[in-house]
C-alpha cells in the first residue's frame, strides 16, 4: 500500500474516533437532561460541571477530527 | 492497494463514524424524552440544553460524514 | 486490492454505520415509549421532540446508507 | 506496505483510542451530573472523586492522542 | 509489510487498547459517584474499593499505553 492510499484509510479510522467521542458527549448531556427534569431548580448551579465535562470529551473528539481532516484533505 | 481503492474503504469507515455519533445524539434525545414525561412543565426551560448537546455531538458526526462523502464522491 | 473490490468492502463498512445510527434511533423511540406509558396524557405535547430527535439521528444513518448504496450499486 | 503508509493507518487507529477514552470520561461526568441533581448539597464534597477519575481516564486518552498526532504529523 | 511499517500499525492498535481500558475506568468512577451521591456518609469507607478497582484497570490501560509509546517512538 502506498502512502497516498494509507492516508485515506487512516482518515476513515480517525473519523470513527470522532464518532466514538460523540457517544461520550451524548452521555454527559443525556445525564444532565435526566437530572435537570428531576430537579430543575438546581440546574444553573450544576451546569458548570456539564460544560467542563463536555469540553474535555469534545477535545478528545476534536483531536480525532483534526487527524481525520488532515489525512483526508491535506494528503 | 492503490489510492482509488483506499478511498472507498476509508469512506466506509468514516460512515461508521457518523453512525457512532448517532448513538450519542440518540442518548441525548432519549434522555430528554424520559425526563419530559416525568416533568412536562419544565420542558421549555430545559430544551436549551437539549439543543446545545445535540449540536455539539451532531457536529462530530457531521465531520465524520464530510470525510465519508468526500472520500466516496470526490475520489 | 483493486478499486472494484474495495468498493464492496467499503459498502459493507458504511452499511454498518447505518446500523449503528439505528441504535441511536432505537434509544430515542424506546425512551419515548417508556415515558409515554408513565404519563400518557403528556404524549401529544412531547411528540414534537420525538420527531426532531428521530430526524437528526436518522439523517446521520441515511448519510451512511447513501455512502453504502453508492459504493454497492454505482460501482 | 512501507513505513510512511503505515504511519497514517496507525494514526487513524490511535485516534480511535482517543475517542474510546472519551466514552469513559463521558460516563464519569454523566454519572456525576445524575448524582448531583439528586443531592446538590453533597456536590462540593464529592467533586474531588470526579476530578481524580476524570484525570486518570483523560490521561489514557491523551496518550492515544499523542500517538495519533505524532504518527500523523511527525511522519 | 516490513518491520518498520508494522511497528506503526501496532502502535495505533495498542493506543486503542489504552482507550478501551478508559471505558472500564470510567465505569468504575461513574458508578462510585452515583453511589456516593445517594449515600455521601459512606463514601470514605467505600473509597478503598474504588482505588483497588481503578488501579487494576488502569494498569491494563497503561500496559497498552507503554506498548503504544514504545512502538511509536522507539522504532
Amino acid at each position: 500500500m502506498d502512502a497516498e492510499a494509507a492516508k485515506y484509510i487512516g482518515a476513515g479510522l480517525a473519523a470513527m474516533g470522532a464518532g466514538l467521542a460523540g457517544i461520550g458527549v451524548g452521555y454527559i448531556f443525556g445525564s444532565h437532561l435526566l437530572g435537570a427534569f428531576r430537579n430543575p431548580d438546581a440546574e444553573p448551579r450544576i451546569a458548570g460541571r456539564l460544560f467542563l465535562g463536555f469540553a474535555v470529551v469534545e477535545a478528545l473528539g476534536l483531536i480525532a477530527a483534526v487527524v481525520a481532516l488532515y489525512l483526508a484533505f491535506a494528503g
